[in-house]
């Protein structure tokens, strides 16, 4: 496993390696979530390639990026074991010089959800990928449904501006208890921690009246908050039942949905969602 | 020469092509500019591929979008006899469908001269060409000194965003008595057309000024104003003395400048430049 920093480095080892090409970017304090995208572009792909960079200009001014969580050595340690072709972990220098100037932006589908609330964030994560896409040239891309909205907005960037790389979106993989994987949950204590799984209990109980023909999008979204609101830690930020294509809020009688909410416990902010069909 | 609309169509060429493979984008109506953009890539690269496409995105409300000249039929012709291997005629449909929204943008640079004239010009511009330089891929494409901010932005795009294309910016191409080409010059009528070279002569007494010593940013400016003031049919917009780098109007003693304008004839709209360097 070759581990490189500069870009013109980067490029040089990309062009040895067998094709397809895939790669997952990540922000590095890698969990099994990654890891499971590692294991998706190895099955699928001849080399693979992860990058590791927390990228500032995705946060806001109030948000984690100092205290964003980091261990780039456990990160190297386990990618090595999947046998991973390259790491690259570009340096904020080399991404962001003083006069940089150019930004990728999403416009609609950035400014819901999450971009409601974390407002610039989207223009970051579009304008990163944007830039390893570039200097990786990877066939293929690895996202987490995890993160719906990230995905669903790299997909419109993809297409939109003619990229040519195959975004692949995998499953949200989950603690035991169903808290799904975040780097984020490190953030948390023993019992916030415990609560947190009131996320995923809420999906699952909005999931299973939907099953049972619960198909009322306001009803769907009064079992999340309602379900959210018997934890007394959670802080529910927004849920959402919406279009999985547009993230139009959804009303009335719905046959699929993206599903999703933001959570606080404490200064935590925990995410997650799941997707509905009839 | 293959000509192709789609893209999908237009990767199974490329995809067939030798390399390098350079890219000259255009909106048509070719002139002996474009041809030697051309020329200059078939000189550097084993395949050449030429786009056509009147990008309704870097034109303002008020600009001419609709009456910007068009000739197909001849533009196929002369890019034959220059043994182009296949001209790329997107779509608006397939570049903008009804859903589109992401937009490139370069910030300060694109802020400058005709981005101040033009809002939202250079968005259209840096968009496109990202879009064109995704379909096509090419190793270099050719963009000529004559929209010398535009090359400048789009180098800026392609470095900040980690672009793997080399931009190659070739001479301007100009008329017996001066007048840089463009195929807004078929717009003139015969009386602006012979006043019209007053853009290339301001800019000759500028230079020779310059050679002769004249290294003042205000000084020079002026010689520019002056020399346009003559000509009752030109109406100056702008004259511009600005650092080759950031494009801040320069003051003082300098040692190397763009000099640049856009002069009014009627309702058309010229530009030219030209670089000092001591």
């Amino acid at each position: 496993m070759k581990t490189v920093q500069q870009i013109d480095a980067l490029r040089r080892i990309t062009a040895s390696l067998k094709k397809p090409l895939g790669l997952v970017p990540t922000m590095g304090y890698l969990h099994e979530g990654h890891l499971s995208l590692v294991r998706n572009a190895k099955m699928d792909c001849k080399s693979v390639a992860v990058s590791i960079f927390v990228n500032p200009t995705q946060f806001g001014p109030s948000e984690d990026f100092e205290n964003y969580p980091r261990n780039l050595e456990m990160d190297l340690r386990l990618l090595e074991k999947e046998k991973v072709d390259v790491v690259w972990m570009p340096t904020n220098e080399e991404m962001y010089p003083s006069d940089y100037q150019t930004w990728v932006t999403v416009e609609e589908l950035a400014r819901k959800l999450e971009g409601l609330k974390r407002p610039g964030h989207f223009r970051g994560v579009t304008t990163v990928v944007a830039k390893l896409f570039h200097a990786v040239q990877p066939d293929k891309a690895y996202f987490g449904q995890k993160d719906a909205q990230q995905s669903i907005v790299i997909q419109r960037m993809v297409q939109d501006l003619n990229m040519s790389v195959e975004v692949v979106v995998c499953p949200t993989i989950r603690e035991p208890d169903g808290l799904a994987m975040s780097s984020r949950n490190s953030y948390l204590n023993l019992e916030e921690r415990k609560a947190a799984n009131v996320l995923y209990r809420a999906l699952m109980k909005a999931q299973k009246a939907f099953e049972g023909g619960e198909h009322d999008a306001d009803r769907l979204r009064k079992i999340l908050s309602d379900t959210l609101a018997e934890e007394p830690l959670a802080r529910p930020q927004y849920v959402s039942v919406a279009d999985l294509k547009t993230l139009h809020e959804l009303e009335g009688s719905i046959t699929k949905a993206l599903l999703s909410m933001a959570v606080y416990f404490g200064d935590t902010r925990l995410i997650d969602n799941i997707v509905l069909v009839d």
